[in-house]
């Protein structure tokens, strides 16, 4: 029920790695991309996961790019073979990639600051597609690339969420959407047609419902979203009423 | 470094639903049938992440059903009004849904069974696209769908669960994918080069590289993976090999 004709900043969330398809690593990324949206009033539309295949990582990116006013990327940076983030930004865009020399100094200057061998493999953590930016990586230096409407960052939780932090001045807030949750101790199906009715009603506002179960019972979350304030008060208003009459009916059970 | 072109049945997973892109549901579906497909020999190439708007669903339902073996999708088949993956799957493979008599019998005879009203919202999730087969669900009956080479389960963890355990047995397997893990306490920046040589000289396994932090210090799990045990332990005496030399070196540190 999002409303993708509006004139907020849009995004989409790219996950690149094998290690997420095969299950070995569970991601932990989209959730925290997808709060840290909402919390800027920037609409999160679509999320896709692929393989570290750069024909896969490649036809993701020129898809999203296209549809959406950003695309946030997570893995794929690093220093290793299965790291070709970097190339597939290039080869979407069309551009060369290369050493940047202010990367080169970058991590040349941090690698004999700790005492590391500036290797090639290191090294390669300093090519950036023609025309593209250095996201800024406190944590370890070697940076994310932003390019166009792509920000490409980090899979290390601590450094992605890092990098997002240093990307978030630059970035285009929306109105923040407003949200309201209430809790139906009802079964989906009691609520599910005047619920239903009440959408209709209300264009202006997003509901949905999120069965739950507890200890003691179950029953459902209604979640109300608009950027209308007063909107969103009207809706909710209504479904508090709606939530009254069926209390004077017999109590429901289970998501059903 | 996934092969596509092996003959291992494919995969991919759509995840449908505004909660998980607005970040009020952390998504723990994907990380579950990732485990459950590699058990199987089931190649999961992909993963997308949709709202609850037909026409994202029936485009993504109709991309990743043209690509892959087959395609899950969790999420949007219960009682309430943003319950569209039925008709998302219909609008995709062209054809009418409608209640269906078996699916309507079995909803009925439960509702009465546990004192509900068979409410319109309820009798909603007997819908199925013409030409679907109904996927049980021992947790709270009303079923999931299974039409072509697409399976949409529901989003609720245990229902998700219990309904990919019910189709199980239909689904072809693939030779397992064999996996070795080789914990290296160096950084990536030292182990990339060499790692990368190896995975060129070793083409029929694929091996990742995942860095990790502890409390005592910085390194990376080599993961090799490959259907071949022959190739898979040839990789793995040579990844030991190098993690010897490199040993022999200075220590080194963070994944740079």
């Amino acid at each position: 029920m999002e409303d993708h004709t509006a004139k907020s900043p849009t995004a989409a969330v790219l996950l690149i790695g094998d290690e997420i398809l095969s299950g070995r690593t569970k991601d932990k990324n989209l959730g925290y991309i997808a709060d840290f949206l909402t919390a800027r009033g920037i609409d999160l539309c679509e999320a896709r996961v692929v393989a570290d295949v750069q024909g896969d990582i490649v036809a993701a990116l020129n898809a999203l790019r296209a549809r959406y006013t950003y695309v946030f990327t997570t893995g794929g940076i690093g220093p290793t073979h299965d790291d070709i983030t970097a190339d597939a930004v290039a080869a979407a865009f069309g551009v060369k990639i290369d050493h940047d020399p202010q990367a080169v100094k970058l991590l040349t200057d941090y690698f004999a600051e700790i005492g590391r061998e500036p290797t090639q493999a290191r090294m390669r953590m300093a090519r950036l597609p023609d025309g593209a930016e250095m996201i800024e990586n406190p944590v370890s230096v070697a940076p994310g690339i932003h390019m166009g409407n792509v920000y490409a960052m980090a899979g290390v939780p601590k450094i992605m969420q890092a990098m997002l932090e240093a990307v978030a001045p630059q970035l285009q807030q929306g109105a923040p959407v407003l949200s309201r949750t209430i809790e139906a101790h009802f079964g989906e199906g009691d609520l599910g047609g005047p619920l239903g009715e009440l959408q209709v009603r209300h264009g202006g506002v997003s509901i949905g419902s999120y069965p739950f179960e507890t200890a003691t019972g179950f029953g459902a979350n209604i979640v109300v979203r608009s950027r209308d304030r007063k909107a969103l008060e009207a809706a909710v208003d209504e479904v508090e009423r709606l939530l009254a009459t069926l209390a004077a009916q017999p109590a429901s059970r289970p998501w059903i």
